[in-house]
């Protein structure tokens, strides 16, 4: 064994690889600027990456699945972090507890594989967004619901939603500002209504979305729910590929990530 | 006719009676320093006094069924105000949505007789607390929720439950700071636990509560459920007629006011 080889920071000079921990944190997004950090350290990585260099006593950066938008609510946000925490996962649940908003939760934490990347090993997301027909959401569901005071036309809805499930290109529903080369095709698995009194879910879920992709899907629902655009129109629209005011971009507070699927081992 | 019965302001030249609306609303208490007026002028009657004056351009008092401390939420807190209001309700209900901020709600509003008042016509009221069990509430529902770590023995809170309801002398579950000449004698009829998965939620009705009654009913039987208190023990303390240690004041934000009860035709 050579000296170099016994050296306890391996065989590089580099430091030893910490740990990878994987963490699933739910959030109510309404006071924060959104997932990703922000100058003025309000968005919820931001808190997190404070509350973590306290307990690591070392600079943290963290990644996330994917950006959350200001307002935008996750019960299923998952990112990844690299640290030399040796107390077990219940004891760093705790310890965030106590030094975290009471809005934000990390929920689940575990060590896995250093090939594990919350970002580049996705392979799906599922988004819900909750409205209100035909009145107001109460105090208690206010800041997660989009309330539309008119009654919505769901089954308009559905013919809606059936014209945009699949494989298409969604630059007429994404707030794209990317090149011309980067594609903006993507494959909308689900986009499912599920009925709930006056209360009345979109379920979306795709390999990967386009930047305000969910909220411009869940508007142009809406819109056709209210008799202002139809399946022809929004195959036209999609074909045209290019956003226009027909479609509107649903407002935040009743958006929430639900879940960010992963292959095996890592899908929980 | 003489010119005194003929004069707008009417015989005894007082001003003409006001129409007495009858209103239901709903809080969030998380931002509020309670129910009823406080000097901080951060009450929910501060706010509703504050949007009603606006509306109808006068100086306005409302009556209350009650108050719910700092905290505490409402799903059907009821109040009555006299007002010279014209234009119906659904244009006062959509006039208030304006202006007061979205965790008040006004949701009903209705012109009843002048023998309504919202306090000396309640015949009852009905509470729900809601307890987590075993683990943490969510950031979803934190603000609404008692989280206790531990989990609770059902069974025991209902045997405790069973001993408390009826006709007792509840001063040792309240905060009461009255004479002692002042009655501490309630009918609870109802104290019921509905188990939701790890979350639980206490029902509680009686024609009147005590002060901080219904948390400190919440307080004992969380001991019982974790083994502190017995059943007889809790018979003692209401024969003892005094407030101890034993029963711990369970913390605001699990308490919601549900219910008020009138009788017909006022009871909706």
């Amino acid at each position: 064994m050579t000296p170099a080889a016994a050296t306890p920071t391996g065989p590089d000079n580099q430091a030893p690889a910490l740990p990878r921990w994987k963490c699933r944190v739910a959030y109510d997004g309404t006071a924060f600027s959104g997932w990703q950090s922000q100058t003025d350290r309000n968005a919820v990585q931001d808190h997190l990456e404070r509350r973590l260099a306290e307990l690591f006593q070392a600079e943290v950066r963290l990644h996330g699945s994917g950006r959350t938008d200001a307002g935008v609510h996750a019960r299923g946000q998952v990112f990844h972090v690299d640290a030399a925490w040796r107390h077990g996962p219940e004891r760093l649940l705790a310890a965030l507890r106590g030094g975290l908003p009471p809005s934000i939760q990390v929920q689940t934490a575990e060590v896995v594989d250093a090939s594990f990347h919350a970002r580049f090993s996705a392979m799906g997301k599922v988004y819900h967004y909750t409205l209100q027909q035909g009145g107001w959401a109460d105090p208690f569901t206010n800041a997660f619901t989009w309330s539309i005071p008119r009654a919505l036309d769901v089954a308009a809805m559905r013919a809606a939603a059936a014209v945009l499930v699949g494989r298409h290109d969604f630059r007429a529903f994404s707030a794209f500002g990317g090149e011309e080369r980067e594609s903006t095709v993507r494959t909308l698995m689900r986009l499912d209504l599920v009925e709930d009194g006056p209360r009345l879910r979109i379920e979306a879920e795709a390999e990967g979305f386009l930047y305000k992709m969910v909220r411009s899907l869940v508007g142009g629902l809406v819109y056709a729910g209210l008799g202002k655009l139809t399946p022809q129109r929004i195959l036209e629209l999609l074909a045209a590929r290019e956003r226009t005011a027909e479609i509107e971009t649903a407002p935040p507070q009743g958006l929430c990530l639900m879940k960010v699927h992963y292959p095996e081992p890592w899908n929980r």
